[in-house]
């Protein structure tokens, strides 16, 4: 996976995770240093529906493995 | 909430979740310094289903509404 790809795709997270990953709304998790491999398992339950939440439901649903993939290695990768 | 409470409640967390909040399975996230309403938040989920995970459902079946707002309190409450 790419983090660096995956800064460039967070532009459109930043405004409830940030860049660095915390949160800046009280309903957004913290991001940064999550399990790589949770962050995965979260992104693929939005895009298929296996999760609902209306603001992920709506961000995940563009969203190829690839972008996930790099997403995940991104966010994993900052410092919490 | 009562973060002592919910540190005792951790006990049957601390396998996947650590009492430190630090994973300890590579599909467990990270909870340390995790957002409290967050933590709620997927907690009542699992309670009633609107969220789904084998292991979660089971863990989170008989815990009680203040249990919840503990654990979260607890977690919530670790640097990360």
């Amino acid at each position: 996976a790419d983090a660096q790809a995956g800064r460039a795709k967070a532009m459109q997270c930043q405004a409830c995770h940030g860049l660095d990953g915390k949160s800046k709304l009280p309903e957004a998790p913290n991001l940064a240093g999550q399990v790589e491999q949770y962050l995965v398992k979260a992104l693929k339950d939005y895009k298929t529906g296996a999760r609902k939440d209306e603001m992920m439901t709506m961000m995940a649903k563009p969203l190829s493995d690839a972008d996930i993939a790099n997403l995940a290695a991104f966010y994993s990768s900052l410092k919490p």
